[in-house]
């Protein structure tokens, strides 16, 4: 366990490839970066009348508690109930996994860690919230829940956390996905989901949709209006989300502290943080308890938030409050934004495919305490094949976007000569994304970059105040 | 970490949900059954001559290493090179995981624990032999590989075992499978290596087949001619199997001594071993360490092998000298088998698509040291359907032929009160075989068992012997 230091006298502990903590370690709470932020994230605002919505404004579209974890700025930590905390045990903790075999053939002196959150069936992180959800909407008695996808892993976490508790579980599912992982819509169906193509002529918001966006591919904004819709107008049900939203953010946490505990067993201090960001849930829950550090001023880290081109939410967007769905059904929430009515083009990270981001993303985004980059999709696809070499795991197109900035950071620290310890999030397997990698191994891929026409386009739709 | 016994004073390890070993712990030497094997597996035979073949014979189709390793029924350990132990430490070691959902459940009184190997890109236990057999081809200066796969998961892990050693990788693969399961091609590609629908017209066997069997599904059996044939017609090519071999089950021991090493952290002695079997290497590995307890008289285990009812190799078949190839280019090989013209119906667990059996399984088998049963396709994936719900991993088709019987095996428990502890053995995940379940959850999956005219054909095919 233990091998002697450069210097020849100190002992270090030898870090092992996988870095698992035991089940006692595993977190019995979650953290909520909201109390230590100075300027908290903006409130939810009524679509229609612009005030500040409360808690019986929002328990007509969600479930009770997790409108409580919603608002809730102030507490620190909140207690993981224990059905989840047993629940987590199934696929929990989750490896920190050294890259040393990606080390070595990058030939960098960096050291590169990364949380792999793949190994359950909904094959990425979605399932740590989808459980919480799932649990909450039990305890209130619920019947069933509602919901949009849009890879797939977020439907696939919700139909498992379903099934688990015996509830029954609607699917809206973006169209272009639901085309591209036909097998994906399989997995959901036999956890017992209904998994319906979005936009449908299910719904009325479905309806408007295609009528002005005929053929359209749909969007996260699309499918979350539908799911709305289903769920306010059925008795017993609610709408749940898979990111964006505080209270998500909060469960994902989950990754961050179990990361935490793992690093600090070996004396390991990340120098920065990197992680895909679509909404946000990944990223937020990743760097929690690290930002938290920085936040209190105890610590500092180097923040990276990865976004596709095709979709460049941080990095081109606006931050205002816009409508968190293209139904413009949902409260409005103030964040990074390209608008609602932004239709982003079919890249393959259907993960990925949002218009905005995460409130608490943003306002520390906006505050300096966090950086974005945009990568091409072609060259998130030739660093996921490397790393497949390498590290053996299929990642997902959303995962391999944070990969690549991990692997760019590891060749700049290759020519500086830096020791820079990387860590990143590899949230998910690609095990569904099979068309996508055949188009790259193909040589089919192209890459894309919305034009000024199509982000002023987005930019229109945000809503106007007085 | 302790809790009190029933009797309130003696204190007893609290099991874990997942029991993982330490990269420590991880097992440094693979464990050859035969050397405790009182009657050992019958050699291999020359197709022509009936001659018991040795070293000098093999070398012109398999790896110098593997042919010493496959003539070796003495040497009881062999030490595991260190190139193989670090890539081990990419995936191992696997979690052996207590299915307290799964009891809860079904309300029994047994003790189900599964070593679940699905948590690798190749989906299923096959990469302990992958990476062995590649490396040895890469210390012998082959410049690449060729082999058979079913239902995908031997090749993707042989792709990714020649990915990383950089050897080429000519993979054949069972043509029912290649058309259910198209992504899976893909991830091999992905990979680097070369797929090949079998029987292709790219060999003379290949072509004699479909000549005699026009529109033919395939089977192991012919994809192993043809991949063989390529191999000795290829300069600095050899051929690799990834089951029924001596040398695979030496490999796959891996799986059972990390089990027992499990097992005996928590003082757990399993009753039974469940394991299904197609070519025998997955419960040729987890039965390992047990059965040499066995046959040295230390201790006593029920060890079932569970195969389809539609190819039945254990139950239904001859213990004789056989083709272990259509082709009939392989050597003779004793074993259980339904002859090697027996064409398998093509259900979806194609990696139990063979028509015979591990000769070292085959022997103890006959010897009454193991028992055997054949269930139908649509119990199995009853069983599997299940499981995702309680336990949330969808597991493979073969691999829910031994979860079936663990569940059959518990409920019996339930009846009759007794608390046995059942090991099983997870294989790995059904991710590329949602075209099966698809069957499943739209009611279409039907059984299939051989007719006595179509055992009766492939009967005939067994060699005659003066």
């Amino acid at each position: 366990m233990f091998r002697k230091g450069k210097d020849g006298k100190t002992m270090k502990k030898e870090i092992p490839y996988k870095i698992y903590l035991t089940e006692e370690e595993l977190p019995k709470t979650w953290y909520n970066m909201r109390a230590d932020m100075k300027n908290k994230p903006a409130p939810l605002l009524n679509p229609g009348t612009h005030e500040v919505m409360g808690f019986n404004d929002l328990t007509p579209v969600f479930c009770d508690e997790l409108v409580k974890q919603e608002l809730d700025d102030d507490t620190a930590y909140f207690d993981i109930p224990e059905e989840i905390h047993n629940f987590y045990k199934m696929y929990r903790p989750s490896p920190l996994i050294r890259a040393y075999c990606l080390e070595e053939k990058l030939k960098t002196p960096a050291k590169i860690y990364y949380k792999f959150e793949g190994n359950n069936t909904s094959g990425s992180h979605k399932l740590n919230s989808a459980i919480a959800q799932a649990y909450y909407a039990k305890t209130q008695g619920l019947k069933g829940l509602t919901t949009e996808t849009g890879a797939g892993q977020w439907g696939t976490a919700l139909a498992m956390a379903c099934a688990y508790f015996e509830l029954d579980c609607k699917i809206y599912m973006v169209k272009v996905s639901y085309e591209q992982k036909p097998f994906r819509r399989e997995v959901m169906r036999t956890y017992g989901a209904s998994v319906t193509p979005s936009p449908s002529d299910t719904t009325q918001v479905g309806h408007k949709i295609l009528d002005e966006f005929p053929g359209t591919g749909g969007s996260l904004g699309c499918a979350i209006s539908e799911a709305v819709e289903v769920a306010v107008s059925s008795d017993g049900y609610r709408y749940v989300l898979g990111s964006v939203l505080n209270q998500v953010l909060l469960h994902q946490s989950i990754i961050g502290l179990e990361c935490k505990a793992a690093l600090d067993k070996y004396d390991i201090k990340p120098d920065m943080i990197i992680g895909c960001a679509g909404g946000g849930s990944n990223l937020g829950g990743l760097m929690a308890p690290f930002m938290g550090e920085k936040l209190r001023g105890e610590a500092d880290y180097q923040i990276i938030a990865v976004e596709p081109a095709s979709c460049p939410s941080f990095t081109i967007g606006k931050f205002a409050y816009d409508f968190c769905d293209t139904g413009k059904v949902c409260p409005l929430a103030k964040m990074y934004t390209l608008g609602s009515g932004f239709m982003p083009s079919p890249i393959h990270a259907g993960g990925l495919r949002y218009h905005g981001m995460s409130s608490i993303l943003s306002q520390l985004y906006d505050d300096g305490l966090m950086e974005a980059r945009s990568v091409a999709q072609t060259d998130v696809f030739e660093a996921a094949k490397q790393f497949i070499r390498y590290e053996g795991i299929l990642p997902a197109p959303e995962s391999s976007h944070a990969l690549l900035v991990a692997v760019d950071e590891a060749l700049k620290c290759k020519e500086t000569g830096e020791e820079k310890t990387i860590l990143f999030g590899l949230t998910g397997t690609g095990y569904f994304d099979m068309k996508a990698y055949e188009q790259f191994n193909d040589g089919k891929m192209t890459d894309y970059i919305p034009t000024d026409e199509e982000l002023a386009k987005g930019f229109d739709t945000l809503p106007k105040f007085d």
